[in-house]
Order: structure tokens, then C-alpha cells, then sequence
């Protein structure tokens, strides 16, 4: 998918809403487990209620590699499902050696079919340039996380007076473009978001850590938008545990509706 | 796998050896693709030719996870045929918020079994401790790597006149112990390894890049070594792509065994 692309299902749906499935099996509704695939049933009932409302899902992978190959099963079958124009995100947090890194970016953007994948910076630039010779593929490459250790090390303040993060976002974002890079910045981090919109305008920014994990929507909008907007803003388990009974989807669609429009308010 | 087993097993053998198993579907033997799980056949001979030679065997999750759910019957088909007394390493290079470490942790030492993981470092604290309490479980975090732009970020000064990666060894090897925590420095960089083991003086260091990627063996161990060794040495192509026929294994075997006795005549 394109970066036209995906302003134009910003426009359309009022929405910078990025939904995350992180489906755990031992947190999605019992009724669930009787079914021959839980987690793509509860992952096709999420998807067919908030798809409205949203631009993005983002499968964290961790939650289907723990079940095994049937894992992968479900999150093959998830992704076929996802509607064609909502940009899909495989949260998967790699990086490796140029020839490992190959083979990861050829998993989430063909046999998956991905339109992104978030990786981790750390092993430098030949880990990260494989993934970016993929036509309308994205990399989102980890700035600024979510967590509450998130800054040990990102903010550590190097001898030149910049903090590593901002290192990271300055020398990656001279190996993409802004057509096929972006950065994930936590909401938790709202005051950072402000720098890191300094550093990179065009750039689309990944914002996890709103619900849950505490951030605030408006302050992470007015700090963090662009004149294309550039934010996709993620929500998971406020969203996709809003119920635990044969009403969850229901309730998982008025929660991302809920964000919706206050989104579009800001909008 | 405790600490004193991995010491018991590297003086049994005189070999610090660690097999990389990067099995790559279109680099193996040509006649193994007709078999119904040729991946697996291939790590199965693999193993059944170096298992006298090697302390370890590392596969590199990317080559499993690109072919898709199969790809993870073969690693776990490969897992189950490793001997008992010999490390498994998942190198996966993981590391994200907690709730998500915590099911990775679950994957890679409950789903698989696997002795240790690789783990990525920049999320910082809170992404690695959900690894560490496992009971005779490993976490190799990545120090300094040995790809090229291995140093981008890792060796980039701090205010402090520290270098990243000693500040991420310093503060990672608190949380740990030398009976939980390894961590990976490139045999590309011997020189650095020595400054490594001041900052770790009893932690194993698990090195990739011998072979192939050209790091110098006599160097590594000299540099390297402590007084319960602690060094375990990672080759993978130059092992397992010896040879491309049907003696691909016997092939494997001598190579190892070179290696081996070369690791011997420096122990």
C-alpha cells in the first residue's frame, strides 16, 4: 500500500486508528474455545465490527508464535481477511545479519503479504536496508517505545548532546524515504513527540500505548501531526477485550467508535 | 541447561563449537527437496554427522518462519532430535513491551524448549526481565554484532565516554546473572571481545561470524577466554554448506571436526 493510499482511508474514515490483534488465547471470550480456529473466529468478528472505524490492524506476532505452526494458521487466515484497503502491520519487532534479515522481510511481505513490518534497530543499517527494496512495503523502525524501561537505553544522552533516539530516527530516515519508512513513537512519550516531528516532518509515526497503557490521544494529535496528518495512532487490548462474552465484538466495535470520533473531533 | 552442563559438555568434547542450523530451502542439497520434510531431513543428518564435534546447535528462527507454518513443524521436529546433553539456542533476537516478552519467552522455552534465546536490547529493561525468570533458561542479548554495520549504533559515544554497547553490558548483566545471561559479540570484532570480559569477567559470550563472515578463531579464544572458558563459537555457513550433494553431511562432519581441533589446540 501506498502513503496516498493510506491518507486517503485517514480522510475517508475520519480515523487514525490503528487496531492492534493481539489475540491471547486465554483472554479471548471461553465461548471461543469450542471452535476449530478461537483465534481467527475472534479475530473475524473483531475485524467485521471495527473495520468502520479504523485504517490499520496490527497483529502482534509474539501471540501467534506462542500457539505453534496452528499459530501461523490463524494469522495467515486473519490477514486474508482484513479488507484490502486497511494497511495491515505485522508487530514483530525484527532485525538481524543482511542475509537473516532477507529471509525475514520475504515472511511478512510475501508469504504473509504485509504491507509493514516494525523492526529493531540496534544491529544498524545493513540489518534494516533488506526490508526497504520491497515495492509499497514499509518499514517502522522502533524511535521511542511505549514502555516504561523504553527509555533506558533510547534515552541515553550521547557525546554529541543528542539522545540514541534521535540518532536512530536522523540516520534512518536518510536510508528510507518517507514513502516507505516510518517511526514508532509510544503515546506514553507525548512530550517526545514534539521533537521527533522536528526531526522527521514527512515521516508517518506508529503511536502505540493510547488505552491500556495510558496515553493521551489529543496531546499525542496536536504534537505529533503533520500536514498529511502522519499519525496511526494503535489501540489493542482496550479495544479487542472491551467483552469477554458472546457481545464482545459488539462492544470492541463501540470502543473503537468511541476513539473514532474523538479523533475526528481533532481531526 | 545449567551453567555447569554446558561446562561439562565443552570439556568432554575440547569444543566451544556451536552449529548454526540456517537451514535455507534454496541452499541445501538439491536431491533433499523431493523428501516430504526436507528442512528437517537435512538438520537431522546435519546433527546425526557434527553432534560429536559442537556444544550448541543454533537455528536461526528466520529460515523457519519464511516458509511458513511448516517451517515451524520442521524446527520442532529439528529441537526433539537434538541430543539432551547439547545447548539449543533460538536465535530470534526478541525483545518487546512485557506482556509481549512474557509470550515470546513462552514460545521459544515452553512451545519449543529451547535452552536460550537471542534477544534485541534497545526496548530496555522491562522487555528482557520476563526472560529471565525461567529456571536453567539462557538470554544471549546482543552486545556487539558482527554484520558491518554492526557498529552504526552500538559503538556510538556516550556523554559518559562510555560506548552503547558497554552500556547496555553493564546495565544488562545486573538484571541477570552469569548462570542466566550470555551475550553475543561478533568474532569480526576480536579486538572489542577483550574489552567485553573486563565488563563480564564470568559471563559466557556467544560468538557468531566465524567462517563465513571471516572472524579469526586463535583471536577470539585468546581475547575471549576466562577461567571456566566461557566462550561458545558460532559457525553456520561454512558448516552446513560444505558440501551440495549427496555426501553433504559427511562433508559437514569434517569441517566441524577441523574446527573442533582447532578449538582444542588453543583449550
Amino acid at each position: 500500500m501506498n502513503r496516498a493510499e493510506i491518507i486517503d482511508q485517514i480522510h475517508k474514515k475520519s480515523s487514525l486508528l490503528c487496531v492492534g490483534l493481539d489475540a491471547d488465547i486465554n483472554k479471548i471470550p471461553p465461548f471461543l474455545l469450542e471452535l476449530e480456529d478461537p483465534i481467527f473466529e475472534f479475530n473475524k468478528q473483531i475485524i467485521d465490527a471495527t473495520k468502520d472505524y479504523c485504517i490499520a490492524y496490527k497483529p502482534n506476532i509474539a501471540f501467534y508464535e506462542a500457539l505453534g505452526p496452528k499459530g501461523w494458521i490463524s494469522l495467515q487466515k486473519t490477514i486474508d481477511y482484513i479488507p484490502n484497503e486497511i494497511f495491515t502491520i505485522a508487530d514483530a519487532k525484527r532485525g538481524d545479519i543482511g542475509n537473516t534479515s532477507l529471509m525475514y522481510a520475504d515472511t511478512f511481505f510475501k508469504t504473509y503479504n504485509f504491507d509493514a513490518v516494525t523492526l529493531a534497530p540496534y544491529m544498524g543499517e545493513d540489518s534494516l536496508t533488506p526490508f526497504l527494496n520491497y515495492e509499497n512495503k514499509w518499514s517502522i523502525v522502533l524511535a521511542l517505545t511505549s514502555n516504561e524501561s523504553g527509555g533506558d537505553f533510547q534515552k541515553l544522552q550521547l557525546d554529541n548532546g543528542e539522545m540514541l533516539f534521535e540518532n536512530i530516527i536522523k540516520n534512518i530516515s536518510r536510508l528510507g524515504t518517507s514513502d516507505n519508512t516510518m517511526f514508532v513513537v509510544g503515546a506514553t512519550r507525548a512530550a517526545d513527540i514534539k521533537k521527533v516531528r522536528t526531526l522527521v516532518p514527512n515521516h508517518f509515526l506508529l503511536v502505540p500505548g493510547v488505552g491500556e497503557q495510558g496515553g493521551d490521544l489529543q496531546q499525542v494529535i496536536n504534537n505529533g501531526r503533520n500536514e498529511d496528518i502522519g499519525l496511526i495512532i494503535n489501540s489493542s487490548r482496550s479495544i479487542i477485550y472491551s467483552g469477554n462474552d458472546e457481545d464482545f465484538a459488539s462492544k470492541a466495535a463501540d470502543a473503537a467508535k468511541l476513539i473514532q470520533l474523538e479523533m475526528s473531533n481533532f481531526l
